[in-house]
């Protein structure tokens, strides 16, 4: 069976707490948006897809026992609700894209005088299930974009990749973007192997990337994150593949910290290197990555681990949870559900493909 | 007070246990060989020219008490401990250096038929002393030339320096390798900020350079490993200095595994990039870095920490100690007690210097 991080039926949402992994699998309830704020707040869920479907899915949750005596108190609720989502964790764009969509189509309900608040609610519910569905078909088609173009370089040969953070089932709604093109190539028999980095100092890599590693019963090996460019200079590594968290308008790519670092190795040493982005992530009202908020999370995920203290006491920190790597790094390609393109030509290729 | 990893008097001789460290200050006493052996072999002290010191003065320690009958006796009581002090950290050449000196000192004394074993036992007993003097005022040279090579680009300003692992007080006999040129850059008010990298697995940068930035109250940030290439596209950073294992004869260092990928990165941001190497560091019977012997170290440091796994179950790892930075990355230069040069005349300055 395939992991889940979201469970979900009709008006039950449940949670794998991946702050327990990989050492417990135990779901936690989501009964409202409050729930999942915190959710989203503590990292229980990760990874901007994930964060955007959960969130939604909170309020799904909390809209369906619940009775709007008019179609502006409705409207109010759920627009509130959704802008509360949004700052659980601001550099995810995914959340954003999402309230803007539905504060966009309650409004739009709203001026139709035929919707009572009951149908405009099962409406807005009905539309939020289905981005569970097509979170895991969007994967599936990035996997097999990305995967293809990274054999297609490789003559019959099987495909190493590295990746770094986590990007698969427990990051979206399944499947996975980056990972989901790892468990392509191991799909179709081609992945020789996969090295993840811990990525400190969360280590979302070593909990959650090799705990996907070992379920899949895929090839694969962990590293520090700083055992990147020795990786590449001893083993032939076919492409890095990442994640994003936002991806704007001239393809500069925001993402896990330590990204931008493997960007400038894998350059140094041809290796390609790819970012796996969902439409839903990509972000063309910014114009470049300078323009990206980068989030600063607490001196506690580096000077701790499970409250051990690792760090000496008294020492500063600096913790930015992202980077941004610059789209001339990115010299595989972005890989969308449409196909894989240059940085470049990555807003021209996203619009067509929206357009049709 | 200084820092002192290493306390010795004649016939006693006690270590920091750095294992213990940020959170505990404790001495453990050296009796003999195997106490040194073992604590080199556990990482209780660490850094090659501080494994040397203490490997050596561990030597001096059984050797104060002990009788011998006749010469031949001692030599090879002498020669067989120094060949087993070697096996304890095969990649740091400085105890195998002492070893092959000490080795050849108790040869030369053997044909003299004059000495007792007495005289010869208080001879050997008291260079190894002498080594112990000697790596401070090394320590303080290099300081110097790397402090002010450094100053030299920066007009008047202070410097912000970036460092790897530690090589402090901590990894020496006392002042420091690479840590020994921010130490004299605060001592002449030239010290801006100095980062450190935790320095996975082992964590030396967080535990032991974190714990001497604050012993020394120097202006100073820890970051992680993945975080090098963000800092110094947003701060500017005058220098990075590392120390070294094992720098051959063509100016290829082996360090902390992290060091090559660090390089690769100053060099993408033009960041000058120093490696501190006392002569006794460097070893030009090797003629490139292809021919240095890469220490792989146990999985358990990657996936626990202190006790507490980390990293998912069934995860395989790949732990190697160091890595080896090409000479062409060492854009700054290799800073030793005779001066700060360019890798590749590294040889030749080297040979010039100690043929005076």
């Amino acid at each position: 069976m395939t992991l889940e991080a979201i469970r979900y039926t009709s008006g039950s949402l449940m949670l794998l707490d991946q702050l327990l992994l990989p050492n417990k699998s135990e779901y936690i309830q989501i009964k409202n948006t409050e729930d999942g704020w915190n959710a989203i707040k503590k990292m229980q869920i990760r990874g901007a897809p994930a964060i955007a479907v959960a969130g939604c899915l909170s309020l799904a949750v909390e809209l369906i026992p619940k009775q709007f005596s008019n179609v502006k108190e409705l409207v109010d609720f759920v627009v509130t609700k959704l802008e509360y989502l949004v700052t659980s964790r601001p550099t995810a764009v995914n959340m954003l894209d999402a309230a803007k969509l539905y504060t966009a189509r309650m409004t739009e309900y709203a001026k139709q005088p035929d919707l009572t608040p009951d149908v405009i609610k099962n409406k807005i519910v009905t539309e939020i299930e289905q981005m569970l569905e097509d979170d895991v078909n969007v994967n599936k088609r990035m996997g097999q974009y990305g995967g293809e173009d990274i054999l297609s370089g490789l003559g019959n040969s099987s495909a190493t990749i590295l990746t770094h953070c986590n990007t698969g089932s427990l990051a979206t709604a399944g499947y996975g973007t980056a990972l989901g093109v790892v468990r392509y190539l191991q799909s179709k028999q081609k992945l020789d192997h996969v090295y993840c980095t811990e990525t400190r100092p969360y280590n979302q890599g070593a909990r959650l990337t090799a705990y996907e590693i070992v379920y899949e019963k895929m090839p694969g090996t962990l590293i520090c994150d700083s055992m990147v460019a020795m990786l590449m200079k001893k083993n032939k590594i076919s492409a890095v593949i990442v994640g994003a968290d936002r991806v704007v308008a001239n393809g500069d790519a925001a993402n896990k910290i330590g990204t931008y670092q493997i960007a400038i190795v894998a350059k140094h040493h041809g290796v390609p290197f790819y970012v796996a982005c969902p439409s839903t992530t990509y972000d063309d009202t910014l114009p470049d990555g300078d323009h990206i908020v980068i989030e600063e999370r607490p001196h506690g995920e580096m000077t701790s681990v499970n409250g051990t203290r690792i760090a000496a006491p008294g020492i500063g920190c600096w913790n930015p949870a992202f980077d941004v790597t610059p789209g001339e790094l990115i010299t595989g390609g972005i890989i969308t559900e449409f196909g894989v393109f240059k940085p470049s030509e990555l807003q021209q290729k996203i619009r067509q493909a929206k357009s049709k």
